[in-house]
């Protein structure tokens, strides 16, 4: 019997306020925010749960890691996105279970006290985490780039190895702060280096009396045979040479064994090898958010090396036409694990509630791959559109503008091409407040502990 | 004998990095910092030391606590500012001890690693701290407003109450929530209460499902008979109409005499009460810097009851006419504890060690009174310069141009200026990043225990 729920036999069981259909979101990223401000427009209620209370633009978060910008310029308060839409509640809370049976998602809000939602359908779209594979343990030297407190560690660690680094006590001591090894030459790892470098070369020229911050080694290290790999062979040469000659060493085909306080093992083409580093930045895997192994044991549904989850072609879990489960933590037809697939993976979600509701058949997924884009630094970009290969300053343009239009606030943008123009054009990287001592302080010091180095 | 170091006897000792005549001053803020830079044209070496690296402009330490600005906004790298004065050094270090007698600082580094800079004339600019009047157990439940650290606890606080009160389970639970104390009536907590207030006005309208934000109780509370005493009675009356017209109780002449996690027990003229609040802000007192106390017991000199030294009329230690002491820790004439007099301190110490430089004579301190102002909300201050009183929009205007100009940085002006146009023309509050959950999340709960109120 096709209800009006829809032709996969989803039962309409009325549990939102007014006893209308619920749909219940959990996680407010790239691909649950698009599907919850779809749904808004929905005759539906929808609530959204997320354990932050903004939406990450997590392309630009290197930005927050490099000073360049703020916070709040890459996060947008979910409350405030959703405010139109009445019939959107946001929840804050984090979610620990999925009762498919029963349709019931069970959370922890504020002061772990229980919250427990019902569903009709429900999106999961609770992303992925950085993955050390298998190796947790470099995590508390090397720390990831995933959200905006990884990012201000790193920023920490960042000013504050230069700030070691001009009262060493020796010019080992110095040698070992100024190296800065980045894991992972993906988009945030090549993006990041080439950020560092010009942290160094220009915002920071003139700020220290006893080093150069412009001898800041920079080595970014790689499995692969290339930096942006995915870019394919014209892009990643062009994003080697660039990087290249912005003083960033690159390290490729080699692995990482090692990572302690000291400095990373790695295993290249020349052999074993020890750098020896005091900052060390891992950009380099992802692993899928702990839900969908959840999810996996529940309904049965495989899931690939990275804990990803085998979707069916239209996104549902196998066997739960009701629970789509989207963007990074899904995997369905190798599709990459960018902002973009998320995207319309929560239109595609949305849509299909939407159609169901009003008996209209669903389809699969189809993804329309609008390219891939990384800055390499200042006013430089590779961009790769179908068969169109752009770099350089029409790359950067474009990358510009597809950033910019995509930040979810108006004041997010103005004020993010601000900071642009200040960091870019002039020099100032004026998100760095740091301290030292005891008493007070407004952040505490890198996590590094200078003792535990060899 | 006069030598080349001035008339006061100070010798020149020669202490510099290329034996020149070496200045030391303690502390980047409103005192230190013009010293500095004005040092910094001056044919001396200076070190300046300070624990944080950047200058903090707390006038506008509100703005961060409300959502407005972001820290980079309001905190200048001092090496950024400093960096053209190549004879200027900073270090970051936390000043641990002043030989008086063998004229040098003794301070810790980062990793606790000592620093000894010898002086021939010293500028001491540590400012204060917040005074909860011998009770420090307050602050854990009512935190102050003097450093970023502050403000963004109060940030989370303020926002964190919101989101308690939308998911609180009785309407007694919500209602102490929605109620916020704010203790001191000075311009911080005034612009403060009123910020609140337009905050949950203005800015989260249509945020919440619950809740109506509106509905926050914001109450004003001071021992002092109204609101910005110290800008005289007409004004006074002013701030206290708009206040009360924003919504802001006022409590005046009433002393708070016990803070806790549930609330603030005061004592007013109706008697002794309990104010059920779950967020206690605390602007009520400074004491001086804990280096005051120090150098008094050392020189013999006298300090005041906020733990001021009280210097000569040429702002030098008594005794010590190589030491200058400016700022809010010293005392002098009754001068108020605002920035402009540790400014024209600042100037007035460097411009004297100059003079003496020259072997010229150096005279007391004259503080100009360039008046006083508040902000009471959007686009309202008080304004007391001289005889003149301005209230409204004109003050707002001056307000405004005052605090833009004196932003250290051009990039904080333009950017300042763009957050203000969003938050008061529009309704963006941005800087309000928050999670729950103990996997990752970007910023900690409140530090309340809901468990621990009563």
């Amino acid at each position: 019997m096709v209800d009006q729920a829809g032709r996969s036999g989803v039962e309409g069981r009325g549990r939102g306020s007014q006893g209308r259909y619920q749909v219940v979101v959990i996680g407010g990223g790239f691909g649950g925010l698009p599907a919850a401000r779809m749904l808004g427009f929905a005759d539906v209620d929808v609530v959204l749960l997320d354990r932050r209370n903004h939406h990450l633009f997590q392309p630009l978060l290197y930005q927050v890691a490099t000073g360049i910008l703020s916070e709040g310029q890459i996060a947008a308060p979910l409350r405030h996105v959703l405010r139109r839409h009445k019939n959107v509640t946001v929840e804050l809370a984090e979610v620990r279970d999925i009762d498919l049976d029963r349709r019931v998602v069970k959370a922890n809000r504020m002061f772990d006290e229980p919250l427990e939602v019902s569903y009709d359908s429900l999106i999961v779209a609770t992303g992925s985490g950085q993955s050390y594979f298998g190796h947790d343990e470099f995590a508390v030297h090397a720390p990831g780039m995933k959200t905006i407190d990884d990012a201000l560690e790193i920023r920490r660690r960042i000013f504050g190895a230069l700030e070691a680094a001009e009262t060493a006590s020796s010019p080992t001591e110095t040698e070992e702060w100024m190296t800065m090894v980045v894991v992972g030459a993906g988009p945030t790892g090549v993006e990041l280096a080439g950020q560092i470098r010009e942290l160094a070369v220009r915002s920071l020229d003139g700020n220290f009396r006893h080093i150069d911050p412009a001898q800041v080694r920079v080595i970014l290290v790689d499995a692969g045979n290339e930096p942006l790999a995915t870019f394919g062979d014209k892009l990643s040469a062009h994003a080697a040479r660039f990087l290249t000659g912005a003083g960033v060493e690159l390290r490729m085909a080699t692995r990482v064994n090692g990572v302690d306080a000291g400095g990373v093992d790695v295993r290249g083409p020349g052999g074993d090898e020890r750098i020896t580093a005091r900052t060390v930045i891992w950009a380099a895997g992802v692993e899928a958010s702990p839900l969908a192994g959840m999810l996996a044991a529940a309904s049965g549904a495989e899931v690939d090396q990275a804990g990803r989850i085998a979707v069916q072609a239209d996104l549902t879990l196998p066997g739960h036409p009701e629970v789509f489960v989207i963007g990074d933590m899904a995997t369905l037809d190798h599709l990459p694990g960018v902002a973009e697939v998320a995207m319309q993976g929560g239109i595609h979600a949305a849509r299909s509630i939407m159609r169901r509701r009003r008996g209209e058949p669903t389809g699969p997924f189809h993804y329309r791959d609008l390219g891939s884009m990384a800055t390499l630094g200042r006013f430089r970009a590779v961009l790769s559109v179908g068969r169109l290969r752009l770099t350089g300053f029409p790359a950067w343009l474009v990358w510009a503008f597809v950033h910019i239009v995509t930040l979810s606030t108006a004041a997010g943008r103005v004020g993010t091409l601000l900071r642009w123009a200040g960091a870019m054009i002039g020099h100032s990287r004026n998100e760095r407040n740091f301290s030292v001592g005891r008493t007070g302080g407004d952040v505490s010091l890198p996590a590094h502990d200078r003792a535990a180095a060899p």
